[in-house]
């Protein structure tokens, strides 16, 4: 059987990184007194672990990980920094390899409960009837939360392959192109640039894609998402995004792209359009740059999650925009910003209710929108982190509103 | 508030297709002595409402179905051909709503446990207490597995599409253009003729997408999925498909591009190269054109899934390809085709342990492919629809393996 070799492109995490994060786990597992994590969810598996290859990671309290592989046991032997890496022939050898390695059936075991499927969890029941459950994503969402100075690197590199992929856009906007057109380019060149285009989120029915282009009236349609607008989309069985509606010269064209490298996304989204735009999307795009520089004026450690959405909507209220601001009145948005990080939605929510006290080493897309019936959306946003020296902006895309 | 307008290029389910629909689902929950559905699961609730918006649908077994919209019930209200359609405000207005509208607690419900989230289902348990849950996640995906002329007509158009496509890829190939950029090309190609890239499937961390462009020695390549290969793919943190290797000229590069046109894709796989191909990749092709062949002759009403597959894995060994089929010793996928339909790989499929009797009505994807260690892929894939009379080829693409 051949070996796996790492392509040159392909960049590893390092042992140092997942050390620390299998460090914090273990500190919250031992407060929480869990005796292991058991991990199936691959965005996690891939956080913990270094490779995102079909299996297992179990993560004892007290001692090194154990990764058990399913397919494909020599690539995750390659790709992970871990040194307990088993291959894992069938779901009923788990309870005899992780009792093995733990010398006793986990009384108390953390696992994913709210993205594992019923009928899954059903097995583990049957695998380990001695053992209690408990819903371990709250403490993996909260450890991923806060980023390395490592992560932190990884997205301001994938905020610059935006801001460059940014600056084609003008070149690619021709009128009476479709929505979906303009999208194609962007994603054409995105892919030449080793942009990940598959992007991760971790809500059920949740259907997280990059092609946000928005002309005119479709910034006014909703759908099912939880979002300011859903756009037409490309068809009832998927509502959301770029559409085949002509982009028509004097409309706003709204471009909330997602680039994702090497697994960490950031999330960005500027205007243009054809010959001139609207005077109300104009103002309305100014008044979203002053509500980004009030909240980046009050992120800071310590501050609460839902007072800067407070802050937000105040602001916009001041402006006289209030009725516009993160949707049509009645179908708004319950959110202005969100991190971002291996999911490119994930806490904290700048929402009402969400008393997260943010830390340094988060990052926050400020996704900040307004919604004119019948005229269009005005967008906003940039992915920025906030760190101890302060705020750092992670998507440098001129923030101009581009008019070709 | 303003109503919601369906655009021009968007194409609404006929009430005629959703009826026949819900009265196959009613007469199944009959048989099984279920007093409803409750649905939930996006591509489930768009096949039996024909809208993906966001709610539950209750299908009783004795009266119309209820649908519940949380968000966006204009929206939804226009793309559904169902009469009974109530917007929901709250988790909590679910009892009250299907108790009055069934007159009584449902004493067993079929929920899709396959895919339900263990958090989800408990909110479900503490609403109805009473009430016994059943998976009917086999009883939705066998109705499915079904299609009706409407359904097949649809993915007929989505094969015209593809075929359209394929025959611009020898256009795009350039030499050293990364397999990511000839992805792009083609995904860009696609986006402008109206192809939805988000594909749909079922499993629990499946992450389906079109990219599969493999050149040479990507081809042998195994990741996480059960596939006779993965790709190198973009980074670890997603690692199949695409990837920055370069296409040479002389080695055979495969693209496996599904293509989605109003929920329907089909499934099919072509061989490229520039120059020059290995004759054992060539010889590999000229194959599998003689294993489908075989299976197609045997594609009838009746016929037993997995036998199929041993039939196609005999072929292949008499063929002398035994050792390449369906991918390296010891890393072979575990299946020779699958079914086609709103999610891209969903049931029948020609696996071992797979007795089901194919139907008239059923669409397949032949996914055919051989794997060389060092050397790379070989594949050839259609998708199929099997009818009282005969079989059609969904995806009329050139079948010549082609040199530009």
């Amino acid at each position: 059987m051949p070996g796996y070799l790492v392509p040159e492109h392909h960049h590893l995490t390092p042992g140092s990184e997942i050390e620390a994060r299998i460090a914090k786990a273990q500190e919250a597992l031992s407060e929480q007194g869990l005796d292991a994590l058991f991990i199936s969810h691959g965005v996690d598996l891939f956080y913990l672990s270094g490779t995102r290859q079909s299996g297992f990671l179990l993560v004892p309290a007290r001692k090194a990980p154990l990764l058990l592989i399913r397919r494909e046991f020599e690539r995750a032997k390659s790709e992970t920094p871990l040194k307990e890496v088993v291959p894992l022939e069938s779901f009923r050898d788990l309870p005899g390899l992780t009792q093995g390695y733990l010398g006793d059936t986990p009384r108390k075991l953390g696992v994913e409960l709210d993205v594992l499927p019923v009928n899954l969890f059903s097995r583990y029941q049957s695998l380990w009837p001695d053992t209690q459950f408990v819903d371990a994503s709250p403490l993996i969402l909260k450890l991923r939360s806060v980023k390395s100075a490592y992560e932190i690197g990884k997205m301001r590199k994938s905020g610059e392959l935006a801001a460059s992929l940014y600056a084609q856009i003008p070149g690619f906007l021709e009128p009476r192109m479709t929505e979906m057109e303009l999208a194609g380019k962007i994603t054409a060149a995105a892919y030449r640039a080793g942009h990940q285009n598959y992007l991760h989120a971790r809500g059920y029915n949740q259907e997280i894609f990059s092609w946000h282009v928005i002309g005119g009236q479709s910034g006014g349609i909703v759908s099912a998402v939880d979002a300011p607008f859903g756009g037409f989309g490309i068809s009832p069985a998927f509502p959301y995004g770029a559409s085949q509606k002509k982009i028509l010269p004097g409309e706003g064209v709204l471009v909330d792209f997602g680039i994702c490298r090497d697994g960490y996304p950031v999330d960005l989204t500027r205007m243009f359009a054809l010959g001139s735009a609207p005077d109300l999307i104009c103002r309305a795009y100014d008044a979203l740059a002053e509500i980004e520089k009030t909240l980046i004026k009050n992120l800071a450690p310590g501050t609460i999650a839902e007072d800067l959405y407070r802050l937000a909507v105040d602001k916009a209220e001041t402006l006289g925009f209030g009725e516009a601001f993160l949707g049509l009145p009645g179908l708004k948005a319950r959110f202005a910003g969100h991190g971002v990080g291996l999911e490119v939605s994930e806490p904290p929510f700048l929402a009402p209710g969400h008393k997260t006290a943010l830390e340094s080493g988060m990052t926050l897309a400020l996704e900040l929108k307004m919604v004119f019936a019948g005229i269009g959306a005005a967008g906003l946003e940039n992915t920025v982190s906030l760190q101890e020296t302060g705020i750092e902006k992670l998507t440098p895309a001129d923030e101009r509103f581009i008019i070709v």
